[in-house]
């Protein structure tokens, strides 16, 4: 994934920053020092540090950093200060499942549209939304100016569907299908196999266990 | 993740392989060549055979691997020949999501059992399940031979669980959480941050952006 100026390993920490800086606050402290985050995160004080410093200077010495102000920074930094559309494509178990999830809202994200191709599907009913038919894809995505979108369908489906959101001006594809997608450069993928998750834990504990015999 | 004398990078695209194999098994072909395996991952030929030879000669020259015989294979290899149980703790909006996805069960494991630490959600339904008290993880856990598990708790409340759910005897956790966790080494764990994933893929959009404006 191309994450512009910002290399991608420390646009990861970024994300994980911003979570200790809300667990801090949530515990109604002011202030969070860069010990405090490398602790929590298996990380060097330097490496926070550094990683912080490439948006500006704004700790304080032996203060640290005030939660508030590093939030607010982080949000601005992801574009999560306000909240994007995402269209979410696949209505079978788990894009049924991520359209009732509310863990992306409050990250900034909100589904704004669910597809589905499948006509018994298309009208029903789920969370929030009636699944629209995905010939509307187009139409919907420039309406709502919508960039980024989930892809929660069938492997084989998978690359057409992603062809079709990258002609809707699409920027960003959240593949959760066990395929390698081919996007054009200024599109980003990211792909979020769960049923391999499972499978490559398990192999690791089988493998842990063999080694142990 | 430790997968024993596979590698890490080997052991992903088994998973791959295995996908691209039941996909041609489907459409009633009887064998699969590496060259249509290495097309359609965007490996090389060679680098499909020699991660295929790591499990014994199988492959016909000039003919390919058959299907069926290759997914018994890469099955037997992962492990998901047969099923294996998996404990789910967190019954919030993620965990109640994939308590009902069905992908899993497709790929060798079963959701055995759901707990949560909230009264509220003690004794209630979800999909096939009626959730748990977490005090009765260990007993569970070690009566159904359970070595798997899935965390879908919130970050602050995942490394209390994680410690409980290896002194139960999991081996293997897919937490969703977006912390680190620290487990014993013969303790495998893969994290999945969804919130994180979108945060991730937003950033490289937002800096895409940037680059053309």
């Amino acid at each position: 994934m191309n994450t512009g100026n910002i290399p991608k390993s420390t646009a990861h920490r970024i994300s994980l920053y911003l979570r200790q800086a809300e667990a801090h606050r949530d515990q109604n402290r002011t202030t969070v020092s860069s010990e405090q985050l490398a602790k929590a995160l298996g990380l060097t004080a330097t490496q926070v540090r550094k990683d912080l410093a490439h948006f500006g200077q704004f700790g304080r010495p032996g203060v640290g950093y005030n939660c508030d102000d590093l939030i607010q920074r982080i949000k601005s930094i992801l574009g999560t200060d306000q909240v994007r559309p995402v269209a979410l494509v696949g209505c079978g178990n788990l894009g049924r499942a991520l359209a009732t999830y509310k863990g992306f809202e409050r990250r900034g994200f909100r589904i704004a549209a669910l597809f589905d191709n499948d006509l018994h599907k298309v009208g029903k009913r789920y969370g929030d939304f009636i699944v629209q038919d995905i010939t509307k894809l187009y139409f919907v995505c420039q309406r709502d100016r919508i960039r980024m979108a989930i892809l929660a369908v069938p492997a084989h489906a998978a690359q057409d569907v992603a062809d079709q959101l990258v002609g809707t001006g699409v920027q960003g594809i959240l593949n959760f299908a066990p395929v390698t997608l081919n996007v054009p450069p200024a599109v980003a993928v990211s792909t979020v196999a769960l049923s391999m998750e499972l499978e490559q834990l398990g192999l690791a504990v089988r493998s842990m266990q063999r080694d142990r015999q």
